[in-house]
């Protein structure tokens, strides 16, 4: 039987989602777009839904479909008061069910008042950039490991980091609170040790400390992080949950950059039928959440993301969204000095390089390293 | 430059992770497997790392490597230290920088001491009939809906549900804090009606809000469903973050049993050459995290799980898995009372049936239709 139907209180406003939809033909992509509309929304049969606003309003809008090579693209719209002002709930209606169903990829998607009324990224390029006195050049970050070191090691990498001119020292995300090197000694020995750095060299380097966590120990890693005088925290919302990251760059107390990491959220990106585009999610994900700086595997080593896709990132975090500013997309994943004038074809200057192991590579001085990582970036700037 | 070998305090217990790996041949899986045991540990160039414990024992160990049609099976393990005591910082070691590479899908884990040592589900299969009074008999779910219904519908919908004898009444996942039903009063509304219902029927139906919210409210939540007097929550991890779900599961205060939903973790089983298996996320992952039930999509439904994938995620539930309690598959995802002989076949009696808008199409009378529903299930048991 059809449920009764109710007036709902809606404001008339709603936001757009673009999704990628396998289908045969015009027909059933049709079909499935509409599926989708209800999907995200009523989750019930068509027929039994409340006649009225429920099915007039609540239920999401097929606003237009069109053909994309062999697949289709459906954009889709929703009442803003279907994800409310809760930035879980909003991903809820973006992606909730959907994620589940094969041939259904979100492209992009626009943000509800609410959403943008967020303050997203607290620094973003601009900020970033008075905190380390970069006022165009692009910036360079690396990563304090492996693991199985120990504070000391930790903090003696950190320093020769620093002296060597790397903008932002940042702990491997696989530094966690383990037995051999406690969250709390690591912290205040690498930021003592990039401090120290900084005295001598008179750079603005910043060390940050990873503090992806169980979820009661997150914000008191961040405030950890703050009483040390670290430069910023790294965080893997895939690891914490998307909003915690929010929650700690819009903590006025900790007020520090925010740089993203993808650990376990590479399965989101792992198909080109299925999950988010690399845009929504190393780019609209990462800003809507509050991160400064957004890590990803750059194209071209170990991992394979095409430099399409970095590209797309490229925009994702630069693009017009609500007010948000724009962040630096941070290439990593298994780069070397040798690459980056081909990454500057792509990257520009307004992006942060993070090289690990490679840095080790050049010379046995890893001050010196750093030192040629420095100069081969600022001179091509 | 090789880094400099230092000793790390290890016990040598380690654990073991299943990994199915896309190769052309065995030289080229061997090669992904033990590139895969740097990358989720040291992250470092096998020749950089240093000498000693970190490479002999930091490092994961690729136990065995076997064929699997055109795949192989790598099995990986890995210092219970690595891992430490952090729920966040295993899902790493199992699959954080992996998880973007193509190819590589976790299969299975085993928990380390630590994870072990965790509560789990607090409540599990036995505590959960024991709750609903249905010592031997499969159960049944349904979820209030649609989205757009302000709390007095829904509740209005729950107290009927319960009249009718539905174990667990949840709210639909798409139910969340919006203003035409707040979490609150929807919270005390359903509370109450299903309460009533309880107190003619002499059922112990129970209503299990849903919890999703930002970081800062997803305790205030569940703390709000305990003082209602709600029998249970839904809660679903790919919004939350996988350890908000723990946290509420852990918390003395609460405890209240825990319904997991897959709502934006379809990307990890999306394909089946990236991501993690259904055995391990709605199996091991949910009950890991506390979950005393996991909702999936059965197959057959609007979604695609096979059933194959279903009938191993009845084993993940309730395989030997540190001292863990077996959990309730709960299938759903567009079944129908028709189709309760043939899920039988798969779920036998250990099942919570979760039926939502075929809920409503059996007659016009949903009581009756729940009644139905119920005596269907109590006659096959």
């Amino acid at each position: 039987m059809r449920l009764p139907s109710v007036p709902v209180a809606l404001s008339g406003k709603r936001f757009v989602v673009t999704y990628r939809i396998v289908a045969a033909n015009e027909e059933e992509a049709r079909k499935r777009a509409v599926d989708l509309a209800f999907e995200q929304t009523v989750e019930f049969p068509a027929d039994l839904t409340p006649a009225g606003d429920i099915s007039d309003q609540i239920v999401g809008h097929l606003e237009s479909l069109t053909r994309d090579g062999a697949k289709y693209i459906a954009k889709i719209s929703y009442a803003q008061e279907s994800a409310g002002s809760e930035t879980t709930q909003f991903l809820n209606v973006v992606f909730g069910n959907s994620s589940i169903q094969p041939g259904i990829r979100v492209e992009q998607f626009e943000l509800t008042d609410a959403m943008a009324a967020l303050r997203g990224p607290r620094f973003g390029r601009a900020g970033l950039r008075t905190l380390l006195n970069a006022p165009s050049r692009p910036m360079l970050c690396t990563a304090i490991k492996p693991m199985g070191y120990g504070p000391a090691e930790l903090a003696d990498l950190a320093g020769k980091f620093a002296l060597g001119g790397i903008d932002i020292i940042k702990d491997d995300h696989g530094l966690a609170d383990q037995s051999f090197a406690s969250y709390k000694e690591r912290l205040l020995r690498c930021t003592e040790a990039v401090a120290n750095a900084n005295a001598k060299t008179g750079y603005k380097s910043m060390y940050m400390p990873h503090i992806s966590a169980p979820a009661t120990q997150v914000m008191e890693r961040a405030l950890l992080a703050k009483e040390a005088g670290a430069g910023g925290v790294l965080i893997c919302p895939g690891l914490t949950g998307w909003d915690a990251m929010r929650m700690v760059a819009d903590n006025d107390e900790i007020a520090l950059p925010v740089m993203s990491h993808p650990a376990l959220i590479g399965s989101f990106t792992a198909s080109p039928d299925a999950g988010l585009s690399h845009y929504a999610v190393y780019g609209q994900m990462a800003r809507l959440f509050g991160a400064d700086a957004s890590v990803f595997p750059s194209w071209g080593g170990r991992f394979s993301f095409s430099k399409e896709e970095c590209a797309s990132i490229v925009r994702g975090s630069e693009d017009p969204m609500g007010g948000f500013a724009s962040i630096f997309p941070t290439p990593g994943g298994g780069m070397t000095m040798d690459r980056i004038p081909e990454m500057r074809s792509v990257y520009g200057n307004e992006v942060i390089y993070l090289i690990g192991g490679g840095l080790h590579r050049h010379s046995d001085d890893l001050v010196a390293n750093c030192h040629y990582f420095r100069e081969l970036v600022e001179g091509m700037a």
